[in-house]
């Protein structure tokens, strides 16, 4: 499609993005074209644009994975994705398809993945170019601004939740109750799960306790592994969204034996782990990263269900640099969404 | 029953056992008392006499928990052991049987559970109390000294197996292979696991490909972690019987993207943990200590059916000293046990 | 101890029962004896009173298996229930505590139970004999009347529902929405499954909607099968309390492909089953009664919370012939719960 | 590609099979075109050859899907498949890729699937199109002979073996062995389980033990529901490959309270089910059909890996009829493969 896009594009790691007008991209016969409607702005993002991991993604690159648009152009051997569809443009841009993780329904661990915003462009664009096999399928009256976070924030926290391993009945310890914690707090109610929330903001906390987590505590001003165990007799999962050493050893604590505590984070360096604890009480701790396919679609059904609900809040491409770093000092609260319709 | 007995007692931490001639320790209604024909020596008994673990048992004690024995006494109220049966008395002496550990399989997570040779005193002694519900009831024709080391070594293996969550036709490294490794090798490949050991032994090594492994390697000489992941694509499970920073830190190495890795040694101290790592990797960390009855049922079967030995060398109770010096000196292949026949 | 007891005894199959003065039963060191507060009546007692299954009780007997009192005399050998403590008397009345069934969290199975008012005299009476470790521990402040039906009615949906391996997000459906129906309604949506409920009686799926279900259909005016199918995709699992030939074959109906029906119910005779169906969609059918101590822990705390509820009748143990009489002509609405405390 | 093939095409249901030379068949941008070497004979290409089933093929139409060959033209699209790789053509030609079955894992579920032989023509032909994305990749130098009948019956047995959830050191029986019940005691005693295998031919059993059954009963004069339950004390898992009345009763017999009995076979009819005895025992019944590409994947590599072995006797093209007659009158012990090379 001939034209020009708007992008914020990153042009070296550490400095700002530029907003630059580009050629809208071409797409091979194996993809689609998506004009952008919505992207929420992710940690990750930041991460990206700062290239703060091991592996790197390549600049000039556009992040931005969080993208809900509409198909504009579709591939010659594309046949399940029609122009005019609405799409989400995930993390997980596209998978190999025939190693054991994607047949086995774990494409996320795939070692020939692509990854939006990172090892290829992404949403931070008025276009984007996506691979019809891994967007998700939306209804057309759907609402971009507010499912957009639905897309990586709540896709992550829902397949963290089922990574502990839990039932409806047990509890869950959400470690941080801020734009990641609330969601996960909301999808751990719909999941049947008792709720324990930590946190170090008391306003955070009672709205912790308003999206029904039962027991709440401000780590700050109370110990949390002794209120916690007391409280639940220990909880059977611990999610931990913003993995720091000190969040790390406490939510280990949080657990009953044979508990399982699932990372979503991406935290560089190495944390201290006592293998004696974790031999003695049977406890499991386990990685977790976005999610499936399927898992997006079950998260997305929560959501379009009227179980979970985001918190956002829109603004502009041109303002990504600001929005990094508010981001960045902890002041954002819920998610920021970018608004391409005008 | 009135008389003495001959027992190795630990009477301060870190100093040799004492051999005493003690009472015959009597029984109340819900026990039974053991004579004990063989009794396994493991590390647990070497850290139990030094003090090694923050939760510590309380002196003067008798170590031992891989007993084997003939009842010979019985108390009133318990009505499924009969004075003469075989039974083998293991690590787990008791639990409460009623918090959600012990209704649901797991009472080896039990807060309130009795540990023989720990909490209480156990088999270096030619009699012992033991628990009716807790013991293993053997055939009486079992060969004590070779079923001995089934009931911890063999268990806490078999169970760290199980919970690498595999499946038969996956693959499973085995960190180690000395005594713990090739009672785990072997049930690895009952289980119909493929098998990758690692040893710094080329004739442990060698032993290892005669139980069955398909790929060994020699970490002083080869980097393990290329080689695993070269000959595997990765091991689905990983089994880490002797746990050091290094063995810790290789072993997750061994792992393809999801696998697990069971830790089921108890070593103080903290490990360095790559969450970054974990979380790209979808991996589980998970600690296994001993087994379940019903776990033990198991081990013992593929042990009767003869799917896996024992390699044993018995020695007698009044050397146990020198045997707890050999041991913690890397000097023991295999397992000794106590013989306290004839 | 001493006394007099007034109790409902079958003493002919198919013959009322005769309200009767027995001795208050003597107990054993390891029993207790329980003055019940209140008994709910299950549709298992008139089977067992007529003598519907294979396995017969033998008369003289006294039925009642979902009884609430308190404990008034323990057994010498029993150490953990105190004189005075609030228990439940479930079906369960004991199990053997070593089979592979009772150590691996089964006891539901174990080959050497007792069922309570079936192999051993129940609760409709004033007091009855029950096993400390089989009892449920209750507050003491609980409602009996309210919490009865948990014991049985509840635990059996409830472990049901477990047994259809949905998770929350998932269909279930619940075929028969009376008593049963509307507590497996409560305990689904209170698991996050979205429910869908089979009944022929408007007014009961009005309820069922008021309790949570999204769909409910009258079989009785529109094809039950094919309204699922079409609203649901199909569900994932499905409960059926009522068992009859037809509603056996549309519960395999209702399923999508990869589903699981859970049948509670244990009507006597065969049932139609359609193999090649089964085999080309991936069918599972799975039997599955009461459920185990942990279960029954887990169904109360449901109920405590306040996330699901009963709906209760009293009566008095004097009209049983006349309660056997309407619940066997489908005139109850909810439980019937005896009152002993006057 | 241009040129003519052999093909055996089915004109007309219950009809012999005729002979034809056709031309190649041209493919399109996703699909290649394999020159076949060799392809098993299967009973599910008697059944449709037959129109035995609800859900019929649409003559004319070429069965056969247990193929193995050469690729020797790739479509513009196809990207993972060159020419030249050796692929075995299985039974699911191919499903969605999108729906929720496809995406976890479970395509062998999908409602679009193809499948070879039957919704689309199949292997008994020198030339077949197959889609790339669900064909197995195979060494070069494997043995298209022996490995043909992997594709379908062994990945049969092994999936539905899978189904069992049992776990090694667990019992299996295995009813029937003949061809399939011979490569599922292979694959189970691959597994770790133990075997018990029934059968009406003492020449069977024989082989069943020389293959690794420890327990076989000819059912013929010998009760095999009480002999097995004497045996193993109930299996965990059933198998049954060919279901009869008889077979399906039996086996449900076979199995120990909680057990899982899978059924692989498409018998039409309805069979005679006690709702009353599964729900007393907790029993699981289940319905297998093949396997997915991640099971063909592992089913494949116990074959490659030695641990499992096929008998087969080579036929050509031509005998189709002959080997269908035979087939239909038991007369067949292993498998026939045609063999088109040469
Ligand atoms: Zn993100
Ligand atoms: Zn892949
Ligand atoms: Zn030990
Ligand atoms: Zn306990
Ligand atoms: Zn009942
Ligand atoms: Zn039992
Ligand atoms: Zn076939
Ligand atoms: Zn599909």
């Amino acid at each position: 499609m001939a034209g020009k896009m708007k992008a914020a594009v990153v042009r070296e790691f550490g400095k700002p993005l530029s907003i630059e007008e580009l050629d809208i991209p071409s797409i091979r016969p194996n993809q689609i074209l998506v004009k952008v409607d919505a992207c929420g702005v992710c940690h990750t993002d930041l991460h990206a644009a700062r290239g703060d991991w091991p592996t790197k993604p390549k600049p000039p690159f556009i992040p931005g994975h969080e993208g809900i648009g509409h198909v504009v152009e579709v591939g010659a051997s594309v046949d399940w994705i029609k122009t005019g569809d609405v799409v989400g443009v995930p993390w997980l841009y596209s998978a190999c398809g025939h190693c054991e993780h994607c047949l086995g329904g774990w494409e996320t661990l795939c070692e020939k993945q692509e990854d939006t915003g990172y090892s290829v462009n992404g949403c931070f664009a008025e276009y984007v170019v996506a691979d019809p096999n891994y967007v998700a399928h939306l209804p057309k009256d759907i609402d971009p601004i507010r499912t957009a976070p639905v897309l990586c924030a709540g896709l992550t926290v829902y397949k963290g939740l089922k990574m502990t391993d839990t039932r409806a009945g047990e509890w869950v310890a959400v470690s941080g109750a801020g734009g990641l914690g609330q969601m996960a707090i909301q999808y751990a109610v719909a999941m049947g799960l008792n709720v324990a929330a930590v946190d170090i903001d008391d306003a955070k906390l009672a709205e912790a306790r308003r999206l029904g987590a039962s027991v709440t505590v401000n780590a700050r001003t109370t110990d949390p592994v002794s209120y916690i165990q007391q409280k639940t007799g220990g909880t059977h999962g611990v999610l931990v969204t913003a993995v720091s050493n000190t969040a790390f050893t406490q939510a280990i604590g949080y657990a009953r034996r044979g508990g399982t505590i699932v990372l979503n984070g991406l935290p560089p360096g190495e944390f201290p782990l006592s293998i004696f604890d974790m031999v003695m009480n049977g406890t499991t701790v386990r990685g977790s990263i976005v999610g499936t396919r399927l898992d997006m679609i079950e998260a997305l059904s929560f959501f379009t269900e009227g179980k979970v609900s985001t918190v956002v809040a829109t603004d502009k491409l041109e303002n990504i640099n600001d929005i990094f770093d508010r981001l960045q000092h902890g002041k954002v609260a819920g998610r920021i969404v970018l608004d391409f319709r005008n």
